[in-house]
């Protein structure tokens, strides 16, 4: 039974239905909307219909982006011999801000996954081989993420890779900055340990 | 510094005002809406406008409604002779879920608060009297928030009703059902002994 008026209950359907937001946060930001003025409202719907207009792949590494080259490879001042495989641009987002990387990237916009259907096919891996013989790469690092499917990714990328003479390396595994021993799986411990290195 | 094109950094600047959200989640709804088909985002943009624009409130109970008076208000199987005062239309929805009551509703949006600087006026107070002096009411029962504010706006809007000859009740403090004891804080436990009931 609803017990709002409809433009009402279809607000909240419409929030309910995105990640991370319940019926009861649905809600609220339902009644946020009714509380903001017109010309916030009109702020937000427009950001919304925007970024969905004009946001699309980089032609080259398929970052999200506005233009048809993204502002990262069209950057004469990065590193263009070096390229860090990403799952996702959130992902690319976290190496940047970290500010200790200068060469290119490339979105892979997934990972491989037989078990939920996505095959390598389905990713941008054709893209990435394809700038691999046009472009002049000497390493490309690859840093899906450290799961099964991001190991998975890696290792199947890695085979296509080194047969064309390029060096091929994968981001450390080992234990995280600031965290504590007692609570670090067994795994990452273990890998931690192989990779240890001279001080 | 800013490592997204601007219409995502726009997007996620707009999600993060939205209550609840914070940078990370604003970030993936973000993401989300890129990803979300055209048809979805233009449904979820035009119930963000229609709710803005066609919702306003009830000329009689302030509640929010598509219409000039409110379902509740133009229902005539509702009891005319009470009405129940509540602080928003999400404690009006509360009790309508109990099924319990079919009296008239009055929503003030929001409570008498002198720290906050919500002082009477500042409420839809003075529609409420308006009402008690055309209506014929018999009843007036004061569902406010058990909390500071709400307790001193019951408070305050009693003293106002009294004089006028109509019933003033509060609903009861006590112990909520399915609750435990143990984790009941003690001025709920003592409200609750107050007000027992014979069996």
């Amino acid at each position: 039974m609803n017990f709002y008026t409809s433009p009402i209950s279809k607000l909240i359907e419409e929030f309910s239905k995105l990640p991370g937001i319940g019926g009861k946060s649905a809600q609220r930001l339902a009644f946020h909307i009714l509380n903001m003025d017109e010309e916030s409202v009109k702020r937000l719907t427009d950001a919304i219909t925007t970024a969905k207009k004009e946001i699309h792949y980089c032609s080259i590494c398929c970052n999200l982006t506005d233009k048809d080259v993204c502002p990262i490879c069209s950057n004469d001042e990065r590193d263009k011999t070096t390229i860090m495989v990403v799952e996702n641009p959130r992902d690319l987002v976290a190496y940047e801000k970290t500010h200790e990387y200068h060469g290119l990237y490339h979105v892979l916009h997934g990972a491989i996954s037989p078990m939920a259907g996505i095959s390598p096919d389905d990713i941008k891996l054709k893209e990435l081989i394809e700038r691999l013989s046009d472009e002049e790469i000497k390493e490309v690092i690859l840093a899906t993420n450290p799961n099964v499917t991001g190991e998975a990714t890696a290792m199947y990328i890695s085979r296509l890779i080194k047969p064309m003479g390029i060096k091929v390396t994968r981001i450390a595994n080992g234990v995280p900055v600031g965290g504590d021993l007692e609570y670090i799986d067994q795994v990452t411990l273990s890998r931690a340990l192989e990779g240890r290195r001279e001080m």
